[in-house]
């Protein structure tokens, strides 16, 4: 089976790894072995001792992309969750991943600032608009929304089932 | 192609990559398609941010049997070339890739401190016997040789082409 990298991006609390976990099981259904690189996966095994600053930032997301890229190589499907939130990172994760002859869908989980902030079930939100939180990506730290991903997610007023079919949907199209 | 994982350890300077490069070589000509973790590969992509106190071996050596093991599930052969100086960190490599029904064989690139210290191509060897290398494997940090591993690789009076014949013969008996 060929090698394939769905990268969600989005704001902390968007909705990013729940979406990832149900177009995963679905995906595991049609036979694809799949990886999960999310939050839990990424802090426990690849990203210790990095921290918040632009070039950890870079560094762990440079790291994702890379892992995320060898994989598909030996024909595995990746689904990555991480707030990614520059632009040039996604972009070179989806360059090393094609490189290899994999395909590489990014999906931007477009949750908005205020909408997250009202989920908020971490309580992060409330703290960063308290200022407690200075590198807070979307309230003190920047978000680079993707220019054209291959799909787009609005969440709000619809369950993550609604929105894992819509990626499922499109990757039908588009794999 | 079931999973791989083919993991060589040693001091620096053992020769653990210009061998696993020699035993990589082969093995892509026999149809399989190779990963290489070594020094280069994992400084790059993997460990920065990491330093040299038993923690952040222990981190890096954790993450590289983590990315190894993963990719091995999806049926890669993994060449690991890493100082890799405790066992329980090398344990765990072995663990996580026998999971997932891939296979794992320790190389012990067994050459001798003094060996390496002569050959001592980076001049690192002369600065750690001088104390300015406070951490530097099997001079002033610990080495703890593997008590049964599946090849042990005597370098001594031998050519590399040599060394990686014996990995190779030894492998077609037990891959």
């Amino acid at each position: 089976m060929s090698g394939l990298v769905i990268w969600f991006t989005g704001l902390s609390g968007a909705g990013k790894s729940t979406i990832a976990d149900l177009v995963g099981a679905e995906l595991e259904r049609d036979g694809r072995l799949v990886e999960y690189l999310d939050g839990d996966v990424v802090r426990t095994h690849l990203s210790k001792g990095l921290g918040f600053s632009k070039e950890d930032r870079d560094t762990n997301i440079e790291r994702i992309g890379w892992v995320a890229s060898r994989l598909a190589r030996h024909g595995a499907t990746v689904l990555v969750s991480a707030i990614s939130p520059y632009a040039e990172g996604r972009a070179r994760a989806r360059a090393w991943t094609e490189e290899h002859g994999a395909q590489f869908v990014e999906v931007h989980v477009a949750t908005s600032v205020d909408e997250c902030a009202r989920r908020d079930a971490k309580g992060l939100y409330a703290k960063a608009f308290a200022g407690e939180l200075p590198e807070f990506t979307g309230v003190s730290d920047p978000y680079e929304e993707p220019d054209s991903p291959e799909v787009r997610v609005d969440t709000e007023g619809r369950t993550p089932v609604e929105c894992a079919r819509e990626v499922l949907d499109r990757l039908a199209v588009q794999v």
